[in-house]
């Protein structure tokens, strides 16, 4: 008898980018909207907040991509999806709420991202992964 | 006995960008040449087609590029990799002629593709899945 | 009897950029650091040997991170990361030294990685598959 596995197969992938200054990451509202508490005193933590917001939201954004479901734009939770590094640094996405729903509805058990940002622009990769 | 599987395992990966104002999406030969009836509808009717034309442009390339063939520059039948928008709102390539052949020859398929737009830039990542 | 494979998972994605006047590719120093002759050889031979540099700069940025280990910065041997084109172009990655010791413990086989650049801007795109 043979049991197959196809652990690590790949359902969908994204990509996003994004000025650094078009994140309002000034704006109390819109951090709260948009990031967890974990998220939020990481950021605030690193050399350069701005970037760090700026990378994370548009990580958000591939992963929503990566998932193959639209953002529902100002209206989504962007809460749902946390990003947080792991203990090598590893930025590692946490799936809370309706993206939690969607992703188990689509048989995704992990997104892979990968984050990077220059002076100006912040580019984000995500990648779904069923298994 | 056994069978084995190898469902969406990864051959290849592919990444491009294009300033939006380098992709002559005012040409119509250009358009002709290089994307099919259904491609330059939907662009058409985006509120920003130079943008929707430059983000697909890209994708073909990132196309190309996953399926481990090197574009054959002005020469090259972009035509061939169509990516449409799927009902969900997730583009989807369909691969017709050359671009078709190649993929049967390696094993490839399926191809995930994400697109991305800023003010100017345009970026895509294109991945093949064997099965 | 069953023997399971599971070739071409994905365990780790990369992403990376760089303005190409912020790699200094004009620095034989730091070209003999981080790059072996072979990838010297090849750069230095193509139309635009900065953009050349600064692209595989990117792509070992990238294989890095998909390795899920921290890049050491200025510390880090960068050479032990080789991307080479393969007969067909297609930019392959032959890991050395730490680089290759690291993916070995962690069940890496293979390093996918994209590259592009324009004319200011370098990406590259790099996947950790498992075997």
């Amino acid at each position: 008898v043979s049991r197959i596995l196809e652990e690590g197969s790949v359902s969908g992938v994204g990509v996003d980018q994004e000025l650094i200054s078009a994140v309002p990451s000034w704006n109390p509202t819109f951090l709260e909207r948009n990031f967890t508490e974990a998220e939020i005193a990481y950021c605030q933590a690193q050399p350069s907040p701005p970037s760090s917001f700026a990378a994370r939201w548009v990580g958000k954004e591939a992963t929503f991509k990566a998932l193959g479901v639209s953002s529902k734009g100002a209206a989504a939770p962007m809460k749902d999806i946390e990003i947080l590094p792991d203990e090598s640094g590893v930025p590692t996405v946490n799936l809370h709420g309706d993206a939690k729903s969607a992703a188990e509805a689509k048989g995704v058990s992990k997104i892979l991202v990968s984050l990077s940002h220059s002076e100006t622009i912040a580019i984000a990769f995500a990648q779904a992964v069923s298994s």
